[in-house]
């Protein structure tokens, strides 16, 4: 028997019938060191093929420095990838996508206690909602369906018919042609909307409590999963405040222009200067999470409710995890009039909206809300470094498969 | 005030100060009777047009009987869906899916409790998954990719990654040109898939189990919705077995040939027939939840694992509420020689599968699952006719909007 296991191929899935015995003296190479199986038989439920694409040894083996020569190999992303079920099997890869499952169910459960009802939002909508570009075209039928960039029209909707505070959860689609380490063609939403009493700041204070409560859950209940990752990708823990850090924007262009970044009152950030911000914030406040308040109009969507006071901003924010957008929200223009113009000024094509400039035109309560890149927060929690390592199948303009 | 108050329109959103006073005696013609609110402010936020699409009165009514001359008009679907934020406002829109966010948290919470780890799979898939029709076709960058008709591929690829149980909810998509009163282009999927250890109806039984505690957590914690939903759309009580009922294909043909149908050996059930068979289970058996398992292998797609002693039969089953569908599950072939035949057998492009067989090389557990449909579900649980009641924003082949 001990020659037929030997020829058994690493990953193969036995079964083994065997006897617990104790062991006297303990077994020092293994982690279970007091008790030993005495197989009695043994049988090849699944045979893997003899060589695997990568091996797991490899896969999880932390990243060396450069210079270092006895380096040995790592595995390359696409390898990864092209292998997915077997970098699945890894320590890390587990870690990650068990801590992601917890980040949704956090999500989900905190929501539920602040009395938020969950909603399922349709993918496939009539028009490019957000103003056109970046939408997949879907053939449907006798007609041309695009896939939704966002659940937020629809969410909208389920405020406008009385649900008061909703979520969701689903795949957003950007038919972007980005190749970066943090954009993605398909990702998961994790979308909130709510009517307010009095002013927009209770939806950022809810989403705010919202990502701390994830974090704190985290780290209670997710520690062995966060050293596992760390083990192979190093990280210093994810910082925050318990009370939100709302910084405006008029701040932020101060902070960076003080570090010798030149930038126009109503321009918007560029990835590196969120990056810099990020890393100013961080050394001012120690935290590693913070809101961005009160953006200019002018690189926000239509349906961004101006500042009542200073038209040139807005009620929208962005939140950011170790320097990197996970968030993007806002009041919404709940007034079908007001809406129709903003739409009229940003030239988008009335018709196609009808729908959703309609669903105002019956009472609205004020209301507002975000969206947050589900593997953006793992990422960011995590300290990974790209976005692909927390998408258990990512999309991106190269790559469709598995 | 009172002038200006009665001038409100209709559905308008208001603040209003008051002081609450008791009141002595009672007022009878309202639901909360002992006290009032004397009105010292009142502002209108949103303004409502003064003509609604719809009453929200005419639209909770219940239908009456063909016969009856005093009968009030209802609300057309269209109608109902064309203004869907009208619609959403009634006590019964607003108890459905209110149950249905319920049910998908009981569906979660159970899988959790039994060790299941949720993943996101990916919509936009590489080809045609199912053998090639009734996929949706994306334009994607230069190529064309397919919304998922199912997360199952994906799922399995958990199980190949070592997740042992899974579970996801997400959409599913379906390009059939079907008008049906339960068929939607695209429904929520609340999908499992599971290793097992010695046979495949350790499947089963965890599915069949959820469902049994997800109609328990309903009658439990949803009373008042259901019986609101009831007042306008009359049904008797869901009535289950907690221990699994399962009939084999072969003793539903029987049944069906008793009743008076004829049908073949290795034929599928027509939508009429499994009505029948649900009325003959619920006769004889008063259950309105029932698994019909080992489906011919003719009419099962060409990755179901054929029964180990008789060829013609398969490992696989559907799970019925009210005589209608709501799941199809099988085990899977976990070999990838079986798989590759399997799938000539049903001359599917071994090409445009490649890396889901391939997945199945190293080492795989034997595994199986299912996916529900949440929609489905809701409508039957609570004896509605017409799966878009339960869909907050249906698509269907004539309707993709709002």
């Amino acid at each position: 028997m001990v020659r037929f296991a030997a020829d058994i191929t690493k990953e193969s899935i036995v079964d083994v019938e065997a006897v617990v015995r104790k062991v006297d003296p303990p077994v020092k190479s293994c982690s279970q060191q007091d008790v030993e199986m005495h197989v009695e038989r043994l049988f090849v439920i699944s045979q893997a093929e003899p060589r695997l694409p990568l091996q797991l040894d490899d896969a999880v083996r932390p990243e060396g420095e450069d210079g270092d020569e006895n380096r040995k190999p790592g595995v390359t992303q696409d390898t990864r990838l092209d292998n997915r079920v077997i970098d699945l099997r890894t320590t890390t890869s587990q870690a990650i996508f068990r801590l992601q499952s917890g980040v949704c169910k956090l999500f989900r459960e905190i929501l539920d206690n602040k009395g938020f009802v969950e909603i399922q939002t349709p993918k496939l909508t009539p028009a490019a909602s957000e103003g056109g570009a970046h939408s997949f075209p879907v053939s449907y039928f006798n007609t041309t369906a695009y896939l939704a960039q966002s659940p937020q029209f629809y969410k909208q909707m389920g405020i406008c018919g009385d649900f008061d505070k909703v979520f969701c959860v689903g795949p957003v689609f950007r038919a972007e042609n980005s190749n970066t380490h943090r954009h993605l063609t398909e990702f998961v939403g994790l979308d909130i909307e709510m009517a307010f009493n009095y002013h927009y700041h209770e939806v950022i204070d809810s989403i705010y409590d919202t990502m701390v409560q994830i974090f704190k859950g985290l780290r209670a209940n997710f520690q062995s999963e966060i050293q596992t990752v760390n083990k192979q990708f190093p990280s210093k823990p994810f910082e925050f405040w318990e009370v939100p850090l709302k910084l405006n924007y008029t701040d932020a262009l101060v902070m960076l222009r003080q570090a010798g970044v030149e930038i126009e009152d109503e321009e918007d950030l560029s990835t590196p200067n969120e990056k810099l911000l990020g890393r100013l914030v961080k050394d001012l406040y120690s935290t590693d999470f913070f809101v961005l308040d009160k953006y200019p109009r002018a690189v926000r969507p239509f349906y961004t409710m101006p500042d009542p006071k200073y038209h040139k901003y807005s009620n929208s924010f962005d939140m950011f995890m170790r320097g990197e957008e996970i968030l993007s929200g806002s009041q919404r223009i709940h007034d079908a009039q007001l809406l129709t113009r903003s739409a009229e000024h940003h030239k988008i094509d009335l018709e196609k909206i009808k729908s959703y400039i309609d669903s105002f035109r019956y009472g609205t309560h004020p209301h507002g809300g975000g969206g947050i890149g589900l593997e953006r927060v793992c990422m960011l929690y995590l300290g990974l470094h790209n976005v692909r390592q927390t998408s258990m199948f990512p999309r991106d303009p190269k790559r469709l498969t598995p």
